[in-house]
């Protein structure tokens, strides 16, 4: 399986945390953004959105850092990170979904600004990002894990830009739940950093 | 099983659509968006974003517009709409992250803005969504549903806010396949408008 890749990207990340959390075996093939290898003709081909990550199994391509989890949970049978009783599934999905908007929109697009210049509104991705994590810091004030009482696909797509947040000019300090799931990620046997 | 629903809403459509092109029975309950109803405490014990849709089927409780299609067919498997083999399904989860992002933060938060007076950048928006539309129509011009051979929940998640494109000063004028596979999804048995 080839995953392509940008070393600091939080999508990519999410993808090579769940693949090191599972013993996955993925042969990492980086894209050079900076010369803009996205958008060139072989990689528009393999993703039409022109960005990373995007995973490849024989014949078969996965672009969308959510999908591609779902993708190999599916394909190994990984039920106890994407459960199979269908409350559950859709709950873990939802977070799917916010870490691909709400986090993305916040804390993820702070980083873009602040690290890679990104022409994004700053202010705009912080109030994002506070309001982000104060729903966030109540929820898992309440509850252990995003979706039942063990990790699933949701810890591996949100964790990232949530980790990442400082990177972004954005603090953790006020949300206490945050930090606590934050370590409790960082403890799982098989977690890697961005940079590992 | 209860929809807290709100009428104009693209996202509340996803799930009232994908529940009439099955058949399902839904207890819809409207959200006063006006009086702020979504803030309310009751209401935000249901979903901590305080956001509708949010769905009931007993004690489970499921919010977000595409955690909900995935909870519907599990829930009464239609697989046919949520493919059981991996990559399909995948592939169907990519769709569903693009109707929650790049959907979203074009066309649907054009119209948020022309319709409901939206606080949001306009002229952001309106080039997000020549974007998205571009991609989608070289996509549709290939292929003749966003996943495989027939309708699936991509098209519940991405239909809504591509059809109601217009209503934020969006046109389709330039987009033939897109506005092919609108006509297609229109002309499925049991399709509702917004309005329905």
């Amino acid at each position: 399986m080839i995953l392509y890749n940008c070393p600091p990207s939080g999508n990519c990340y999410k993808v090579r945390l769940f693949a090191a959390l599972n013993g996955l075996e993925l042969s990492v093939r980086d894209v050079d953004l900076a010369a803009a290898e996205q958008h060139q003709p072989w990689f528009a081909a393999l993703n039409p959105w022109q960005k990373v990550p995007v995973l490849q199994d024989g014949d078969t391509v996965v672009w969308d850092s959510q999908a591609i989890l779902v993708y190999l949970a599916e394909r190994h049978q990984l039920w106890e990170w994407w459960p199979s009783e269908p409350a559950a599934r859709a709950r873990v999905a939802a977070w799917l979904s916010i870490s691909g908007n709400e986090i993305q929109h916040g804390p993820a697009d702070a980083r873009l600004v602040r690290v890679f210049d990104a022409p994004l509104d700053y202010p705009n991705a912080v109030a994002n990002a506070a309001r982000t994590l104060g729903t966030l810091d109540k929820w898992l004030s309440l509850h252990p894990w995003l979706e039942g009482s063990r990790p699933t696909l949701a810890e591996c797509a949100a964790y990232p830009y949530i980790a990442l947040a400082p990177e972004g000019g954005i603090t953790l300090d006020a949300y206490p739940a945050v930090r606590r799931w934050v370590a409790a990620v960082e403890a799982l046997p098989g977690y890697v950093s961005v940079d590992a």
